[in-house]
């Protein structure tokens, strides 16, 4: 089978490997006809995290189920499922709170590259949703962005408690934040700030329910932020980038007692407590628990009230995958699907 | 009047100071019988604190109301009365959501130093709660309690979000978190670790309403609460003290998805965010909005149901304030309670 392997930053190649098997019998293998390269994808890409090399890439996906393993007992072959990017067993105290991103039994949820056309899925019975049936073909983008960038906007406008009422403010205007306005509109937010600078993404956060658009950044960001809230910032601040700069910016933005959602992933940022202590701000983030609301995500997207699969402005094959991850690294596209 | 003022650090002197006035038309003046020393008096008697010297100390209060400016209505002369360390309306937007030490008017509580026979209080109106009548003599601690030690180590818990069916864990057996202790078990927490070694501290963590004490600290104190807590780590922590170790302590305590409640006072403290993130905790905490809670602490002190007047182990007539500071900072007393 075809699938995408990185050999080292910048270096993504296309290649033949073996097609996963049924390791333990909680496994799931998967036909992946859609995935696609995530913002952390450019991290080892542009050199700022480390990895091993060569390393097979994706973990968003959705596929027709190929086979299972001995175990596996609600997920069956032939169903159409969406997992995402951790496995988790969906029943341990952490999963039941729901947050099965530190469920106890976690480990990589496309165990072997959901960029490719097979993928492994462990604990499949916990880690998998069946749709209903077989998606209509135009549901393919949406459903696919559930796997990930939709769940991960979604959790952290929950994370930043959004919600009637509520002023919220999203930093960052890449798939996730926009995917974190359209959260923050579900959830329905009164107010929706986003903060972006490019036009075609400032044009999707209005699609999204964005009432406002802030251009500034860093301390001008903060005082639009303030300018518009009546000097005391944002009950709900969304920070979808993961710089210090971004973090800064959503602290400063947020009202005393509001709250932060940060689903940016960070590398060496050291954030200064005692600013943090007088800003008087609730913190709450981390890897989102997609799975918590994939059925939810999946029941929105089915009755077409949600359209996440706007984010995908670059469809490719599987084979140009290569230009993709370019694409992606040179703002040129806000996020690729590869079809296999 | 006499008063305490602290010349640099270790040096505090008890003087003969002016007795304030009405400076504006929303101040009172209060005559106060007892005060007490914080904690985070200590940091510029440590010197690790800067503040410009000489510094009249103090601002823990309660007190007889002498005097009121012209534009104060509901707060009357004769009245006994508490506050704390910062001064609020209660009418803005921000003391409105209950985060009264960041209303949009906030300045010091006890402007002229509450370690002293008599104080200004400003924005009286907002800034007091009068008890239901003249309190008994043995309630003054517990009330002059409520003036930010109380209402800190409740705030912390709160935040922590400790409540039925939870694990509260607490690191710091001062002052702050021995109160803490209290508040989870008033707030219905199921079980209760307190972090101490120093046994009368244990003993009156126990009387709060601690379940299990834990003398380990750092990495081992962690293990310790893991075990405690089949592996997961406590709901909700209390952090009441302030230190990176001790933060770490808190957040390493926490299960995913849990709470940690800060309220220690940090400086120089920086948190590196990617452990923060991958923690998957909420993080929330501050200087406490005491203020939200007082007509409810003075309810439970006045009707006996809590004593947390308990945490003066020492007490002295207002002109030993120096042997008082001493007793605190080598540890010889919990806190240190100061009759005028």
């Amino acid at each position: 089978m075809r699938g995408v392997v990185m050999h080292g930053p910048g270096d993504v190649s296309v290649e033949e490997r073996e097609r996963p098997q049924i390791v333990v019998p909680s496994d799931a293998i998967i036909r992946v006809p859609a995935s696609c390269i995530c913002g952390s994808d450019l991290w080892p890409y542009r050199g700022i995290a480390e990895m091993s090399w060569p390393t097979p890439m994706g973990h968003e996906y959705v596929g027709i189920v190929e086979e299972v393993g001995d175990a596996v007992s609600t997920i069956k072959p032939g169903q159409f499922v969406i997992g995402s990017f951790f496995a988790s067993d969906n029943t341990c105290e952490i999963c039941q709170a729901g947050y099965q991103t530190h469920c106890v039994q976690r480990q990589p949820g496309a165990a072997t590259g959901a960029q490719s056309e097979f993928v492994r899925i462990p604990l499949a019975d916990g880690t998998l949703v069946a749709t209903p049936g077989e998606p209509d073909p135009e549901l393919i983008p949406s459903l696919l962005a559930a796997s990930d960038v939709l769940g991960t906007g979604w959790f952290a406008a929950v994370a930043a408690q959004a919600g009637p009422g509520k002023t919220v403010a999203v930093v960052g205007d890449g798939a996730v934040g926009l995917l974190g306005v359209l959260a923050a509109q579900q959830l329905g937010a009164e107010r929706i700030i986003a903060m972006s600078r490019h036009e075609p993404r400032q044009k999707l956060a209005r699609e999204f329910g964005a009432t406002d658009i802030v251009e500034e950044r860093g301390d001008e960001g903060v005082a639009r932020v303030k300018e518009l809230t009546g000097g005391l910032g944002a009950h709900s601040v969304v920070e979808a980038v993961g710089t210090e700069e971004s973090m800064r910016q959503a602290i400063r933005s947020t009202r005393p007692g509001g709250h932060v959602g940060y689903v940016g992933v960070f590398h060496d940022v050291a954030l200064p407590v005692e600013e943090l202590f007088f800003s008087g701000i609730n913190l709450h983030g981390g890897p989102a628990p997609v799975r918590r609301f994939l059925p939810e995500f999946i029941d929105l997207i089915w009755n077409r009230r949600i359209d996440p699969g706007k984010v995908f402005d670059l469809e490719l094959p599987l084979d140009q995958a290569a230009p993709g991850y370019d694409a992606m690294d040179t703002r040129q596209a806000i996020k690729v699907l590869l079809r296999s």
